[in-house]
């Protein structure tokens, strides 16, 4: 199977415009056959309104056969094998065995999410029955759950082909909370957001969902994305990206007639804290396996550790010189998109001019295609404290090294942290109690704290938490990552004084649906 | 006790400004002494700062300590006895037993929110064990509870002087959540809210609660406001009025550096249909309640029916006309500020200069204080399908009947509502097989829908949904009233890889809270 280059607006195919682009393959810098056709205005309000009306049929769909639908994306997608590997591959210059792992943790969410609404108790239906008698005025019967909020917009990220992108945990996450979805396609993988788009179009039919429950618009330019945050159908945004774009479609739907949430995972430093003692104990291990984690994936996560706090000692030196000898013999890495690796390279020079903060080592580099050099700097908490510019993202295989002169710095420049996705904590028990204060403060300032870990790697679980306050996202209430992200798509609806036929089925009194339940304020399955 | 007219800044009272206003006696129109300290930046600044300082400290409060202080203010409240409801009669022109019952409510409230943070297991405790032999990468520890997100400004609402004013159930369900509080009192019953206030500052002072835990700011401009929510140190905000307020608060947090969720809760008009069969059997009791609950309070409740939707027959004729003649008899009643008085009648007066709308009825009138007539209206579904002003609220006593030619006309109407609170439906259990497809449409425009009832009147329980879509709220995704307004004021925080030691006791393994929690994908309570 080869990407056709057209929109897929429900069941039709579409290419309705004058305007193609082309996919670049990152490792050749050449164009990749054949052009896409950006959506038209006409292909967006159409794929809107097909999700609207499909969304009224689809909302009322069970869980059970919600599950059986996201089950049936996951074969399909598994099922186009080789030829969506290798043209992720050619489109995104990442290596096959991390597509090959990629794709699986596709096809693991989608049957997470799947196993998840099949139980079902993720509605929290609430049941406080009525009482007639009661004085002075009678109880009302009063029941509640989760319904699914209407069209989602999904926005593919760059460095997620699979896990983040057409059928990614957004997507997952909106069609297992009743949502239908319009998918806008990064338009750095194009051909691959079109065939993982065709396979849940299969589902779709061989499932017997609703025309019009998923969309996917190609397009390079910022108005097919406004297109959909825009339209008046669209109840929610979910996107994962850069602070610039994701702050832009917060701005735009927060503007709209009525405005809808935007859940966008916009990235962050995530800051690691190694304490004396574990330095004392294992330094060299944590500067390879720090240097590893910098430079995973050519540091294209958004949980790249880019910043690093350690008191000063002699420990300190030993440690940062391992780190940039690890980092010198990096060799260079290609990125997604050109325009990515000039914002590193834009980001990694802009540092260097910045007084205080000194290059330690930089990696290998090669002139072939959009490769780049890793890099690992140092500075101090003074610096830190007087220069916000030292706490932004630089999206890439780079790190800044920030030394405290004391315990006492160490927690000034935690509080000075704004919000990020995670942090990390290195230390030996004796470390951990001395420290025990950094922890209450990170606790107000991401969405995940790691002790002795790498922030990279993020376990697609009930309990994972991808998400953290602004600006690493534009709702800090949420995550991209792990079943909880169904609340995302979902509101509470209230049903008083209803005739037990006209009831949810997760609402009836004899329980058909065998939840966990809040009833008369105990839980109970029964 | 007698109201002082200062701000109360943590435990400190304070009054530095030169400006000052008073409260209205609406009955009289006479001022109230003593004046009120208009609160300035200076102690706007204060309280937050003392907010967030709290804040450290009462994050890590347990939950049943947090349960104790919350009973605490409940009886402090309580123990204002006949000052707090002679004091707010005079400032609400409200009659005493309406005032009795509302703190009575706003106690069980308090109440209800400490039995359920004892219990505990809103926190969402999910924990995923570790898997250290698991391949090809070892499963880390994860786990994942709610947490408090940090100092919240609460705005006071003009109609409910107690329940959803300076110990509401915006403050109650912040305090619960583990935040800090200041408060903006309303301006029409600034005194109410200082007694309440003091209660409130008993409970901490008795419980041991930091200073600052809670603020109380007075003031009859924006600016106070405005300042509450601009404060980089507030995180969230409650707020319960007009939607012209609503939409400004909601506006400045999302401009702010950094945005932050605003919960206004800015009221509805509530849709009642009344179909063909139950209008046959029950006309008379139907338009007997109907305008007991369009008048109630003198109809100044966000969940009041402003539009009735019936099919035209000659059973209408006949409700219409007992509707009309209880609203003709109904007493002119006193309004809560001249303001609210000059809306309605502002409101009433445009209604009836629209084409295609006629007055059915109108109330008494008298000239004493901020009085007001009822009014019942009519009109076509054809008006209020071209003209949006139909479906606007007016915030008093006045409803807008809406006939219909078929069961067609009555969907389409249906599917041109913007968000409500509240949508109620009357009819036989035939009416309503017949009307199935409205109860679809409803679900996806409002927060409760009532059948066989009246939407005044809202249950404080756990399943209570006192919310809805756009423009009822900011963010339909939640409720003001009921145990899961709670979650409005927390995110979850993952914690990986961590020792025992440091994790929250939600969190330990051997589950020293007695939870309910998801381990492992499973809801237990071991």
């Amino acid at each position: 199977m080869k990407p056709e280059g057209k929109n897929i607006i429900g069941n039709v195919i579409s290419g309705e415009s004058r305007t193609n682009f082309y996919a670049i393959n990152p490792a050749t810098t050449k164009k990749i056959e054949p052009p896409f056709f950006e959506a038209t205005s006409n292909e967006i309000d159409k794929a809107v309104k097909k999700a609207s009306e499909a969304f009224q049929v689809y909302r009322n769909i069970s869980g059970k056969m919600r599950a059986e639908f996201l089950v049936c994306i996951a074969e399909e997608i598994t099922a186009l094998d080789r030829a969506l590997i290798e043209h992720c591959m050619e489109e995104t210059g990442l290596p096959e065995a991390r597509l090959l792992n990629e794709r699986q943790r596709t096809v693991n969410q989608l049957n997470m999410f799947a196993s998840y609404i099949k139980e079902g108790s993720w509605v929290d239906a609430r049941i406080d029955f009525g009482d007639p008698e009661r004085k002075p005025m009678p109880k009302p019967d009063v029941r509640s759950m989760q319904k699914a909020l209407g069209p989602v917009g999904v926005f593919g990220s760059s460095n997620f082909p699979f896990a983040f992108s057409v059928a990614g945990g957004d997507t997952a996450s909106a069609l297992a909370a009743g949502c239908t979805v319009v998918v806008k396609a990064h338009p750095a993988h194009p051909g691959t957001s079109e065939l993982v788009g065709h396979a849940i179009l299969q589902a779709i039919k061989k499932c017997n969902m609703p025309d019009g429950t998923f969309s996917l618009l190609q397009g390079q330019s910022h108005e097919v994305g406004l297109g959909i945050v825009r339209h008046p159908l669209i109840k929610a945004i979910g996107f994962t990206g850069s602070f610039r774009g994701g702050k832009a479609l917060f701005d735009e739907a927060g503007a709209r007639p009525e405005p809808i949430p935007v859940y966008a995972e916009m990235g962050s430093t995530n800051p690691v804290f190694i304490f004396p003692g574990i330095l004392q104990e294992k330094r060299n291990d944590i500067a390879r396996d720090l240097a590893a984690s910098v430079t995973l994936g050519v540091g294209q996560f958004c949980t790249n550790p880019g910043l690093v706090f350690m008191e000063k000692s002699e420990k300190t030196t030993e440690f940062t010189n391992t780190l940039s000898k690890h980092i010198a013999d990096t060799p260079a890495g290609t990125m997604l998109t050109e325009g990515i690796r000039t914002n590193y390279q834009h980001g990694t020079n802009l540092l260097q001019t910045i007084t205080g903060v000194d290059v330690l080592a930089s990696g290998k580099s090669t002139d072939s295609g959009f490769t780049v050099s890793a890099h690992v700097f140092e500075s101090d908490v003074k610096s830190f404290l007087t220069n916000p510019t030292l706490q932004e993202e630089i999206f890439g295989p780079s790190s800044l090294l920030i030394s405290a002169n004391n315990k006492n710095e160490i927690l000034e420049a935690a509080k000075k942290l704004h919000g990020h996705l995670t942090a990390t904590i290195h230390g030996t028990p004796e470390d951990l109690r001395e420290y025990a204060e950094l922890i209450h403060i990170l606790e107000q300032k991401v969405g995940r704290l790691v002790i002795n870990g790498y922030p990279t790697g993020v376990e697609v679980c009930d309990a994972m938490v991808h998400g953290g306050p602004f600006p690493a996202t534009t709702d800090s209430r949420t995550t991209s990552v792990g079943t909880l992200a169904i609340t995302r798509f979902t509101r509470p609806v209230c049903y008083q004084n209803f005739p037990e036929a006209l009831l949810p089925n997760e609402l009836k009194t004899d329980n058909p649906e065998q939840l966990w339940r809040l009833v008369n304020g105990k839980h109970v399955k029964q």
